[in-house]
């Protein structure tokens, strides 16, 4: 038995992923994949990668029937998500959403960062999708599927997906100060801002250079501290790296007072309980750092950690900014919600070089 | 029902490409992967990307018992393969060599641009391995196969591959002068340069440059006179670019004389045809050409044709240099001999971004 | 004493690569910048690289007084400067332009490819800019310029230098065939795109990819076979690289019949004589090549040729497409028309990595 | 006059770029630049960018007659220029070292990073070379040199110099908490690796990653605390990013306890002030981030500043590690202690793109 799977939004750079994972998934068929600029453009023609592998072509939303779908994957912007999504649960289409639009469970933070939120009823009931740390809420969304129900994901941004894998073991684990400020300095590959060609995203001028960039304003800031339980302490600056695909999140966490401080080993051992029952997430030996190549293309994240000579600990997330964050995700969430392994149709290895 | 197959020199650049197509194959289980270097060393501690994926080590090809293989993939330099063939196939053991050992059918030519060939019996009864173009070749072997032998396939080095691809259907049409000479200028990514931490594959080097090299000696060039007939009259120059994989290869064929030339829409039609029956090349629509991150990671090959105002016909060839020109189309190699699709295992779609 | 120089289209990347050089050049004085889309935008603030270096802001061309300039650069697009140029040499403003509009000599051959010619008078007097093969031109206008005249330069494109520079003394030697077709394969970094966002330009898609472009329409055709003389036997095929600056044109030459074929080594000493009144071209050594990184930032060319054993002459040019390919030569073309070294600063070395 | 100065270690990235800067300056003639492996060896040959512009090669520091150099550079590994320096200042020559030996006040300290220290007499006496934060020191030294005494500068490291000129003026103003723990996270391009072919510089795996490293261990740490007064305070990571020069420091600093915290705004103008009269750091405006592009190929530094709704400051510097991170702040030092303006040779504007 397979399911009719839809991508709304999929000439973006985290939709053609999807397109891409979605085109070799055993379980979901891609029937349409949406795009109202690019409507009744083929595929590969947008992207040639695509040559030879499919002939579909890129459809408006209009005119696609969503009701007879399965699953829709959401991959448009902010705000343009909240829109879609109610008429697709009424017609019974399970929708995971990619948009920070049912991130958020307090619509009046959302309201701050964002809009106004104007399907609070559905966010109400959106589970989040962060696998690894928010199994509970898909475990129930898939009850409720299984029960007939469509059923909403809203899955984790690129930066929070990197930086609480980094950070919740720690912190679950009791081992961090709940007062004080963290600090998580996060890089991000190119695609991480998107199709659209502007001066930032021109070659000449992302290449051979390092920028900070949202500093005190970025919009990951509220859904990374409501992962982690970091209310107003959360001090996030991410930066612009040359490189398409990857992203790593260096976390500084402040050890809680009265906890004897554990070692490097002691942190490792500490993180591969945690993440025992998650096979996209690997812990790395003490002293040996993830790297952002060795899981690009793919929805694998490597996780580091180390006990610093201040008694800090410095844990490092790295993940493929469209995969774990963005696209591999929504996948692997709509593996669990529809009762299959989550990691059906994800088993890609990074190239080695 | 399964083969197992291992791969010899598996802790270079084509070699653990190798391993991580094998790893995911569904017919060949990967039972050994020999780096006498590394011998010992798990492989993901090698090459991060194998970090949650494997717990395969490197062994020694000394401790692994070949004669209970059903293949190996020999990954290592020239001379070393044709010094490892001969025991393999007196073992019963099936051979899909990539290195240059096997690939000149005269081996004079071979000493002249190698050394004194030592295994010249094997090379007699080696099959080329570019499936496109040496199909008839690889077939043949596939039945001696089945019929209980084991066999020898020298497989297409990386510039000859995208080369013939893009030069041999205009050739094959009788469309190109046979006694003028063709100037195929190609471009490489470092991956091509191989593993080996050189000055010239230092990252600051290689970065933000682009250089000729082996200008009129570079070892290729036997190697595509002999698949396209172009003894003595090719001018091959490779260069170097900053990327890790991909191969452009920029073919000029002087017209046949007498032969009325075709448009660019009648050569992407010749050129299609030539190509019906071979899923992973894509012959590009009039006025496109390909682009190498396309078919970056998989072995799929794009090639594009133009009629140029001056007469020539101008062809490109694009391939990843590890994937269509070394690892992939080994792989590609072995499912045909042991009589499986050809795509088998190899239908990975490149990142679209 | 001192010139007063502007720049007119100085927002653009030659644009701004002239405003660098103008803003250390010890005779020039920039005095205007203009950029009518950026007019009164401070240059820093488009172009960081000049934070703490000049608070001077573009201006709009209407809005500067050129009359009282002695030089006038102009970077704009094709088609725009054969509109400015006759009303700044009319005020006595000595005009270098980076353009293709004063290129060709022949405006039948210019409207092929551009458009009809609205300056043909000063079309015919025009300069052609490339001084190292139109040292006479330049000569002349330098003289003309003495005696009070303004005079005007139409500055060679960047690929036309590259493979001039290349090809030039094989031809000029009489070594190459008069008949036969030449082949320049070059390869340009993404400067050469030009300073619009688009999705070519989109450091995504240009990033580790490596594609043709322009096969058999590249606009760069006629000004190539112009200088080299190679009418209607050019065969110049371009490649877009991931870098940001460097420009390589590998030219393969047929040798002329009856003419002793030169070795490599005596073709090092053919090209460097032709070189040796050239302090900005060097030739390397036989059996090493051009890179471009050796030349990215400067004014500099570095020129490698070799005798292949089919008889063909490869040469090879590389260059820093915005340096000796636009502004850089641009400079040096007014450094000789103001009577002044043609090395007048433009002593920079490129970073050695 | 000008002055007789020579390079030690000059093979190396550091060095090198010291070869090119001393081969432009006015007042600094390059006499001499060794490497005991290339001796001999053209520099021109060994870095191409040279071709053209120098005839000299390597020579072995023990051919070298250093007495006669009035400043010698020295670019050796850590250990090896408190083996050098002593010999040449008892020769009376002036010594500017980019190495870690004489950046540590106390020996101690240096012993528990590298080794313990054999020349804590000259330590004692050194200068340190961050400009902008050491001026007295410096202007002690020129005295001390005016008056005809050969004086040693031991120059700050490329990490602390991005991460002090960030947050320095932040915390000579009071505004930081002088207990709490300052978090730096930094990442380099890879020259800051070195010459050195490893894996770790290998194109193939630097291309397309970011990773931390030396987590906890790196040994910038002491230098970075003594310039800041940090000691037992500071985190600091370190990562790398694939690009060749840059390096970005982004410094978290604790607001002080009962001082008003001042707005964006304010900070800049904290910063401008502290700033004024250092020609190459430039304070971007409220909003605005440094670019490490913007000072690629440069000594100028860019910093950033900005108010953290948390409270905290967001500090971030951007160098060029070979420039102000080593040798370009080496020539400034010198610059200085040999009574000339400190940008002396120094006026370089970085590639605008």
């Amino acid at each position: 038995m397979t399911y009719r799977a839809g991508v709304v939004g999929a000439a973006g750079f985290a939709g053609i992923e999807l397109v891409r994972l979605l085109s070799r998934h055993p379980k979901f068929d891609l029937a349409a994949a949406t795009s109202d600029a690019l409507a009744g453009t083929p595929i590969a023609k947008a992207y040639p990668a695509f040559t030879g592998v499919t002939d579909l072509a890129f459809s408006t939303h209009e005119d696609t029937d969503f009701a007879a779908f399965d699953v829709v994957f959401l991959a448009v912007p902010h705000k343009a998500a909240m829109g879609l999504a109610p008429a697709l649960i009424e017609a019974g289409v399970t929708v995971i959403d990619l948009s920070a639009d049912f991130r958020l469970k307090d619509p009046a933070v959302y309201e701050q960062w964002y809009a106004p939120h104007t399907a609070t009823d559905l966010l109400a009931q959106a589970a989040f999708g962060l696998p690894e740390l928010t199994g509970d809420e898909l475990a129930a969304a898939a009850a409720r599927r299984a029960a007939g129900e469509a059923v909403l994901v809203g899955c984790a941004g690129c930066y929070p997906t990197a930086t609480s894998l980094a950070a919740a073991p720690a912190i679950r684990a009791g081992l961090v100060d709940a007062a004080a400020p963290v600090v998580a300095d996060a890089i991000s590959g190119v695609t991480g801002a998107g199709k659209k060609a502007t001066e930032r995203t021109h070659y000449c001028f992302a290449n051979e250079n390092l920028e900070a960039y949202g500093v005190g304003t970025h919009r990951h800031t509220p859904e990374i501290e409501q992962i982690l339980g970091l209310e107003g302490r959360l001090v996030f600056t991410p930066h612009l790296a040359p490189l398409n695909r990857g992203l790593l999140s260096t976390v500084t966490l402040p050890p809680a007072p009265g906890v004897k401080a554990p070692t490097t080993e002691e942190l490792v051992e500490i993180y591969r309980d945690f993440y025992a029952e998650s096979p996209l997430v690997s812990v790395m030996d003490a002293g040996v750092q993830p790297r952002t190549a060795s899981v690009a293309g793919t929805v694998r994240a490597q996780v580091g950690v180390a006990a610093h000579p201040t008694g800090m600990i410095v844990a490092t997330g790295a993940i493929d900014n469209l995969g774990k964050g963005a696209a591999g995700q929504a996948v692997q969430c709509a593996n669990i919600v529809f009762g299959m392994p989550e990691t059906t149709g994800l088993e890609e290895i990074a190239d080695p070089v």
